[in-house]
């Protein structure tokens, strides 16, 4: 008997070097059962991916997955690579969206190493990749950073100069893609069941999205599957049962999605997600528990040359076991409330009265 | 910091205008992806929707939506407007499906307010509405009446003229519509794997359908979600567990495919759904519930025009924690049995010996 | 009231006569949501089912259906007929898959009777049975034999002479099929993630695959239902409770299926299954139980006329809730470990260097 060396472990900190390409496996087409499977699992009730008539009003060929679908499926590609040995997810940054992608397309993932800081522990550090999603034409679909913890595989082994990525806290707006010849101009709010449009919202304003999603195991489970995001923590209660929370955790992206999902009434008509500009998962979510949300609009931008849109830039707060009401927020000391699950930063674009 | 007054509460008794006209937001376009979430959740064993050959053998162009799950579609189409402060759905009458529905379709609904009464307690009325679903050819594919039980914002806020539709107990055969050019020619026993045709069922006749479904929090929360239905009683744990149960209930609804995939075993030609004549969700269910589940044929009826199909009208009872074999129905009272969740009466579609 | 007899009870083993052909109802068209839904439950992450490009390169005209998806899709035809009645599945051999499956293809199956033999205590016996799946054009996608052991109706009831089907051990490697003309030769392990080819493997070489899957019932069940797999052993607990383990038992072809999922991190490159030689379930296994897989190298073989690839004969082991580095197998008496409940040995595609 011979045992095998082929099984692949992931990488540690110290396999990362900074400018180094990474090309993801495992391209992934998308198909309107992955459309139906999200619905499924997250109750997303926004018209654009629901509708191929509407989709077509405004000008696209037919309706496009929703953008943190895509965000999810690219994610998923990059896992093996980035976070096999993650112990956390610590940020996400400069996210921009590009082509809407279609059922058919087929999705692939490259990352760079943009940055290497090793904690003074000597036990682990922070890599930071900018990672980019393309479809089968190689158009980029979505390109965003994101920095993890990663475990070293021997403390003692020499750390590299640490190289920090200066990133922005929210993209410029001129920046923004409305992609794919999307245009409001036969947009109707009949069919978002929304009259409110980008005019309406001012900075400052904060909306409890009210309602609450209850996670099961199953559902958080199928849904980082779908994803091929092979995470350990999130599948085996075999070894999480002695592990830092005695079970599975959720992938934060569905968090994400519940919450964007939630904030569908209140923000209908935030058609789609034009940027992260910044996301942090502040605490831990797990099966039983409930999730509620609620945003504040930090700012409003026109975009160039596009004509009845605009920008606004949202906040999205997720929190659990504990309705938004209150928009549960910061503790006193600072730090995040413990109910706070999420704090991610976004530019959604909103039709305007023109 | 300014709190939005953005977000739905959806409607409430006072709301509501007899003759109210209510379009539906959020179209949706259907896909093969709904198709097989809705098997993967049901178990669904008819052969119509099941495979694309046997539907052009019968003179579709390919295999057509479950009529339920078009049903589903539709309703959860209207909830946002009509049932998100319903304390219950009270029932369903005069429910005709049309035109098949086929992947790609496009599906919208509207709803009329066709009856008023308020409560003598005050507190709560029951609303009467006709829901239209239509295809984006703007053909219809479901027309049904439902009446749901909803809370008043203001006990005191006065009441209307107390107004309830007349509403036939089944509707008549000739009304009945086999769409789409469905023809029972070519119908081959060999693909349903039922040798029973339409001459061979009885009036009086009591099918025990044997088997039994579990359901759990994860399946119905995906079933209704898939149906962008957002009812709060079906996904919010933590305000449930202070709720009338301490739980989750589960969407009428999908009592109702569970019963109808069950139904499968005794019922295998019954193709598909031509009408609901009316049903009553008599009492709640919960996830660990087993549902079983039996049919009584009410009537038989020949379809004017229709070579080789017959229409036999069905009632189908479902109940929890309990084999059909006895065929649970009402208590010594009158009242329904504990046991029993649907009491659910159906036309469908089965081929004739001719 | 009259009593039905319209239900179907399934077949008892005096049901079943040697030669006997069945043709299985209800054709199953297979969509791209039966494929993301089998992604969603397996977390699958094998190349060729997961992208049209990686097919296109190989010669497929689009990303072909999963090996084990296509088996449970037409194993799931077959229950009705074979297994309703079966007090286990006993064990598979000679299974050979033929032409790719692809979306819109709809998979009909028939069996034959290949074998009796009444068990010593009469109340039991086993039923071989061949099994063949085809594609509407009448092609075999999947051909194989299976033995359940089927409970009688009546233990008075007279045994046919014993007939015991002659079974190969394994399949010839110029039987197997490389079906649909893929073609390895613009193999790129770039797309995989895994550099191993059919040279680097050595018979007795052991793979550990690391990670673990845990079950719940909802994915167990929605997986089986899926396939349209109505053994009742699965679904309801309120018969289970009473039954021989006191809860519903997993579908020995989802464990199947989880175990190929997890082998992926070793054998990412196992391309696709060309036959099934022989699988046991050795242990039934639950929900909550958690899943950990082990490969060994059987054999290798040329595929003649095949150029660039070659067939690896795998031994695919599944063990519940104990890791398999130390390669869990047999207990010191030779029968299975308590822990181990799959033992699968299949042929597999891996490319050549050439």
């Amino acid at each position: 008997m011979t045992a095998s060396t082929k099984t692949s472990a992931g990488n540690f900190f110290e396999d990362f070097r900074l400018g180094q390409e990474i090309r993801h496996a495992i391209p992934r087409t998308v198909t309107t059962g992955d459309v139906a499977l999200y619905t499924g699992l997250t109750g997303n009730r926004f018209a654009l991916p629901s509708s191929d008539g509407f989709a077509r009003d405004l000008g696209l060929p037919q309706a496009p997955l929703d953008d943190l679908l895509v965000f999810h499926l690219v994610f998923g590609r990059t896992v093996p690579d980035i976070s096999l040995n993650a112990i956390a997810n610590l940020g996400y940054a400069q996210g921009l969206f590009g082509a809407p992608v279609y059922p058919g397309d087929t999705l692939a993932a490259t990352s760079r190493v943009i940055g290497l800081k090793e904690n003074s522990n000597r036990q682990t550090g922070v890599v930071y990749v900018r990672s980019i999603g393309r479809n089968q034409r190689g158009a980029m679909v979505v390109d965003y950073v994101r920095w993890v913890l990663v475990r070293k595989r021997d403390p003692q082994s020499p750390a590299p100069a640490a190289v920090i990525p200066d990133l922005v806290a929210a993209l410029p707006p001129p920046a923004l893609e409305v992609g794919g010849g999307l245009d409001l101009t036969r947009f109707d709010p009949a069919v978002t069941g929304s009259a409110h449009r980008w005019e309406d919202y001012e900075p400052g304003e904060r909306i409890d999205h009210v309602d609450g999603m209850t996670i099961e195991e199953s559902c958080h489970m199928t849904a980082t599957r779908l994803y091929q995001n092979n995470a350990r923590v999130h599948f085996n209660q075999h070894a999480e049962k002695d592990g830092r929370f005695g079970r599975r955790i959720v992938y934060g992206g569905h968090i994400i999605s519940l919450a964007r999902a939630l904030s569908a009434n209140g923000l209908g008509n935030a058609l789609k997600l034009l940027a992260i500009n910044g996301g942090r998962h502040t605490n831990p979510s797990f099966a039983g528990d409930t999730i509620f949300a609620w945003s504040e609009v930090l700012a409003k931008a026109e975009l160039p040359g596009v004509a009845n849109a605009g920008a606004l830039r949202l906040r999205l707060v997720a929190a659990k076991n504990q309705p938004a009401a209150g928009f549960p927020d910061k503790a006193p000391d600072g730090n995040p409330d413990p109910a706070v699950v999420l704090d991610f930063d976004y530019w959604a674009l909103l039709p305007r009265r023109g």
